[in-house]
């Protein structure tokens, strides 16, 4: 493809995109297509010569299409929010155009120190110490393994890098924590024995008195604390830990504290929603993902740490063909968490935050926040349905209820309900377990869910 | 910014990538910023309102593009290719576009379906055994953390994930290996100090009776033997490990075989160009990068295995709020590596196999490993300098020679010789140190590198 030809399919293209963007909520939101029936239409063996656009992009149209299930739909409430936005889709296509590798600064200059700016600029944004200093990772699952290892080989000296385990080393979190606690804690090669679950309180938050007399026991039983992961914003019920005490207990006992605020933590952007950030500073890592509500095409998580030498020193290496004249002078982000290679991630960032601007994102947040809010009180007074857990930030956790029905029944009732509201096509809801009891959530955070959105999901509970 | 507005704007961001592509030989390959001269450029502070996508862009084009060595033009002849190409560009605007986030099969069935889909066309253009099913990672790093963990698992019977390490596990490796070997060593908590570095030949290839040495030693030292690691084509000298000898020594002692080919996997796609991949069938697991020599903007590595349930049940993990109706007929990808999260990456791909046929990417493997080949020869043909490794594929690793000179002097020259290279903006090399001799390395694999720029090295050289 000449770039005359590149020129004209991209504009083609690019009125597509425009077109989808305007034309979304027509399409259902989650995909309706089976088990196989993707791949079942697309040819068993690649083609011997090469195909002309327009054949592919058909078949985009008419194949993958119906697979699609739209994170970008008004009524999207599944999960958490992944949400992009144009400017960060412009960004995108010149990161694709430009197609750098942004492993060390040499290899492109402008990404590395891009993203130094727009990471300290975030961490200014969420009033986040300036004792932090920021990386861009991919997702939060390898930033919290970087934090996992980071404690690992804070706590032994460096030496599980060198030697391998010689203790048994034990990490603390609780038991509504995200999964990626538990897959980082057998990748880093702690044994998954080694991941104590700290009970949670009445609003799904770790106890911690709980995560005190773990560790005392721990110590009392010739084990060795290595790291504690508080939760802002658990994905099951958006629970927030109590971080300060948290690092309070950690500082006593000299434990790593690590902070996953990923989902959460763009609305620590707005003053008056920053009190669950309380403590955040105490802690030695921190994860937030702008890919999830903060207009950022996924994937962009960024982790900041407190000791940039910890981090460097866990990850670095040095061959020699990587060897150049600025090491000294330079980040090179190859030694700032688990890969060689690295995309220009830092570009799409910088064109959200100039773009929308402090207030522009602010304005985002609180509307969600609001409108979350708006729903609860709905259901709160429906007597036909129940909250089952704090209404923090976006996420309303809700079922229904009746009379004389077993908890199994009514989780049946619910699983039901859920099946009934993604039906329509129109929103698109997930569930989770809290205590036992199946529940919906609803979680606000597409950039253009508007009132009547959230509204359709209250008529569609209604109309069941 | 609304559709109309990202219309405009998408049209002429289009229009400034195609002309980036047209004009891309007047830019100096490597960037020629100081250390911090981008960053003294940006503001401390993030903006309080948003700005125009005008002054956004003018910045980009005016700050920015000074700070980007040019991986896409055609003098690039540093490190590794990094191609893309006018087609993967396309389909990644569509990716930015739809803004999927494909975590399960759920969350945009087309996205896992397409996946299982080309990474069988790829395996079979590889002439690789059908026994293998691929999924795609991001980059050889975190394939290669995967192989590790697989073979940590499968050789402890699933121990170290639940438990922690209970022995002294074993991997063996060439002392030409790739630096993401040590790297994913450390972070599976084998410990440094049991990574074995096997010595390698005159051709820089591991030896395979050396290998056999050192298990059998470790064997009567009471370690466990767990994982094997062949290279076929270093990114030092693009040296190639004797992977048929090193699976009959992995069969013999019970070992997991994994094959790095990130680099050279392209060419394997081409049947005379094959051989170098005797011995991949009978591997545990594969990994090759479609980002680096095939088209597809990074990032893309797709990663074999031979038993997916291995790989599944070392990442598997199952919290309520991911289950799904569908589980027990799909491939939830998210089970099968590190991160959570998942971009559409089999798109780009899709588009680029489709685009170019077969004999598209053969065409272009040709012709560049021809232009390696046609500089080895300039360079042996001329007594000044001399070729220091076998020319496998596309890499050609020589150096200027000086009658009298010490093996310091004559490591000093060639850092000077790279240097004048390179200062002429024209082509950009890189180096490595082979038998403790400084060297360049000419890296064929940009897609419009023609018999032109390869000369045009060639005559720097000789004008030093």
């Amino acid at each position: 493809m000449n770039p005359d030809s590149f020129r004209k399919h991209a504009h083609e293209f690019v009125d597509w995109i425009a077109d989808y963007f305007e034309t979304i909520e027509q399409y259902p939101v989650k995909s309706r297509v089976q088990p196989g029936e993707i791949k079942q239409q697309i040819p068993g063996h690649a083609p011997k010569s090469g195909e002309p656009i327009e054949a592919i992009f058909h078949d985009f149209q008419t194949i993958i299409m119906p697979g699609i299930s739209h994170w970008q739909h008004p009524g999207w409430f599944a999960y958490f929010p992944a949400n992009n936005s144009p400017v960060s889709v412009l960004a995108e296509m010149l990161t694709a155009g430009l197609g750098v590798q942004g492993m060390i600064w040499d290899t492109s200059p402008a990404a590395t120190e891009l993203e130094e700016v727009v990471t300290s600029w975030l961490r200014d944004m969420m009033g986040l110490s300036p004792d932090f200093t920021g990386v861009i990772q991919d997702t939060a699952s390898t930033a919290t393994l970087c934090a996992l290892l980071s404690a690992r080989e804070k706590t032994t000296g460096f030496s599980v890098n060198k030697k391998g385990f010689e203790q048994t080393l034990r990490v603390y979190t609780s038991n509504q924590t995200h999964s990626s606690i538990e897959k980082g804690v057998k990748i880093a090669g702690f044994g998954k024995e080694n991941l104590v679950y700290i009970e949670s309180d009445e609003n799904f938050a770790l106890k911690a008195d709980q995560l005190e007399k773990a560790i005392k026991a721990d110590l009392e039983n010739g084990f060795v604390p290595c790291c504690v992961i508080a939760t802002l914003g658990t994905t099951s019920s958006m629970a927030m830990d109590p971080a300060k005490d948290m690092a309070a207990i950690c500082k006593k006992y000299g434990i790593w504290l690590h902070v996953d605020a990923a989902f959460a933590g763009t609305a620590a952007i707005v003053p008056e929603l920053r009190g669950f950030m309380e403590g955040s500073d105490l802690a030695d890592s921190f994860v937030f993902n702008p890919h999830k509500w903060m207009l950022t095409n996924f994937d962009c998580s960024v982790y900041y740490v407190k000791d940039p030498e910890v981090l460097k020193q866990t990850f670095s290496i040095m061959p020699e063909y990587l060897k150049t004249a600025a090491d000294n002078q330079v980040n090179n982000y190859r030694d700032w968490g688990i890969q060689l290679g690295r995309r220009f991630r830092s570009l799409k960032l910088w064109f959200v935050i100039r773009h929308y601007g402090i207030e522009g994102i602010q304005q985002m947040v609180r509307r969600h926040v609001e409108l979350a809010r708006k729903f609860a009180s709905w259901i709160q007074d429906e007597p036909r349905f129940e909250i089952l857990a704090p209404v923090n930030l976006s996420l309303v956790c809700f079922r229904m209820v009746k009379p004389g029905l077993s908890p199994e029944e009514l989780n049946e009732l619910n699983k039901k309900l859920l099946e009934y509201i993604n039906q329509s096509g129109e929103v698109y809801l997930t569930h989770t377990i809290l205590n036992g009891n199946y529940c919906l959530r609803l979680s606000v955070g597409q950039r253009n869910t508007e009132k009547r959105h959230v509204k359709r999901v209250f008529e569609l509970c209604e109309g069941f």
